[in-house]
């Protein structure tokens, strides 16, 4: 629709927003069946050219565990195109990040939870023990031939746990402290099931913050289960947050959320940022189509309420 | 999930806010088919009993235009019971008023346009003519036999419509002034395609405030099309809005937009508020089993995506 949204700036917001696009890899590692390599290559490029700049590629979790991204050797070569983008990877353990660095990556991701339930169900480890494995990750990152590699920590369960309930702030940010520590670079605060409100949002940054872990390290993370991923959005950067996680069209979620509905859209979220007059590089009709293409491609509908409503079939 | 979302309170907003459930009547007329007067008056009864103190009625517009509503007159009666709850019902004319007078209304609501255009094809008259036609409903509402009866103007397109694009704010504060110079006692602002975003919805708010029209006096109406519904409530929450609308379980929608998101979602309110310590009297478990029970009704799942993941089905 021309000239909507309508761009009406707000006090007290950020000028700039780096949106980190989590679709290629959160999003297509909780499909039911793998992408072809090439679709995912095309899914990326058409990423890069709706002008996103950070879009995690995939995953080097053994293909045991995540067979939706086994082929990171074969889709990685197909990325070297794409120099002007940041194309962080999730490596796991040792093993992970030397096939990463093998295959050129500059930037990594390691994935924490800041409870103990879901350490053990997810990494079948405390957290203690999930932390030691990530220390020689992120010490051999940062010692890598090439140069040091930009190291970003994903703390998953920030703000409640499926079988914990709610989750207290101290813990968390003993946690993100504890990555930091190990020589993160910076951290996506996760909100895995999607429960975070504003209020919440907005005291566990400024715990944070109490700590020394200020907003220039900190990235956010919302699900949109209970749709409330965009108004903790907005409460984060009224906070000063200047990153924030998303995914094209919705894709992706967390298995132990009931709900179909995952991850923020990135969609949802440039309409908010456009309208805000909040400038983020990534052309929203262009992205749109992007979705609109990969949903065809995954033969069903995005969860997305912008791709919706601005889909041309619907 | 026993405890979640966590309370957890921010600064600047209200104690309080009161939800004005529109599913019964902006819902049910968006339907296909006429639901049955007796499920009316259950789902009517259910949401009371879940803690919803304004629940708008029914319509008495004329119908041939919304026949989905046009058992007014037996379904008034039926809710007799509900003395301690306010039924607001919606009013286009002379002749409606004397209809829902007849059967002992005591709040009613006429329905305005920012727009020429929607005025034009919504109403069959200019903004202007509008304004002429509810002048006689308004005073003689205010006359009522029984005592003055409490009068909502609702005002559509405050954002952005489908045929003008952007809506400029001058334009929105004058027809709003306009239904406040002729009686109204609450204006309910609203984003009928659901365009807004935070900083638009902050201007609006502080344009009125400048022309006199204080926050007590304003409910805020947005609609989910772009997924931005939320977020822009808790703009105005932030500006001081305390009345906000929503219909359970998403029910319905503006048949000028693509999407088939309309409404907020009471319940993804009710889940942003409970998260925020802001007192709403709903109990959100009572009013998504409303919503579940409704949706069975109608055939076909809730879009609330809390409706959705607390749902036992999904």
């Amino acid at each position: 629709m021309t000239g909507l949204p309508m761009t009406v700036p707000a006090d007290g917001l950020p000028a700039r927003v780096r949106i980190h696009e989590v679709g290629a890899r959160d999003g297509l590692q909780n499909e039911k069946s793998a992408v072809p390599t090439e679709v995912k290559a095309e899914f990326i490029h058409r990423l890069a050219a709706a002008g996103l700049t950070t879009i995690e590629a995939t995953s080097f979790v053994h293909p045991k565990w995540v067979p939706q991204l086994a082929d990171a050797e074969e889709l990685m070569p197909r990325l070297r195109d794409l120099g002007h983008v940041a194309l962080p990877v999730l490596v796991p353990n040792e093993r992970g990040l030397e096939r990463a660095l093998a295959l050129g990556a500059t930037r990594i991701a390691v994935f924490g939870s800041a409870t103990e339930t879901f350490a053990a169900r997810n990494l079948n480890r405390t957290v203690a023990e999930s932390l030691a494995m990530f220390e020689p990750v992120v010490a051999r990152a940062k010692a890598a031939a090439d140069g040091p590699v930009h190291v970003r920590g994903y703390l998953s369960m920030c703000f409640g746990d499926p079988w914990e309930g709610p989750v207290p702030v101290d813990q968390v940010v003993r946690v993100a402290k504890a990555l930091l520590d190990l020589g993160c670079d910076e951290l996506s605060l996760g909100d895995t099931i999607g429960v975070a409100t504003p209020g919440h949002v907005r005291t566990l940054l400024a715990a944070l913050d109490q700590q020394g872990v200020t907003t220039d390290r900190i990235g956010v993370h919302f699900h949109d289960t209970y749709g409330q991923a965009l108004s903790n959005t907005l409460a984060a950067l009224q906070h000063g947050v200047t990153t924030v996680d998303a995914s094209a069209g919705g894709l992706g979620g967390c298995p132990y959320a009931k709900s179909a509905t995952g991850n923020l859209a990135t969609e949802d979220l440039v309409w908010m940022l456009d309208g805000l007059g909040i400038e983020t590089g990534v052309d929203l009709a262009a992205l749109t189509a992007t979705s609109v293409w990969m949903a065809e491609r995954l033969g069903r509908p995005s969860p997305s309420r912008t791709v919706r409503a601005l889909s041309p079939k619907e």
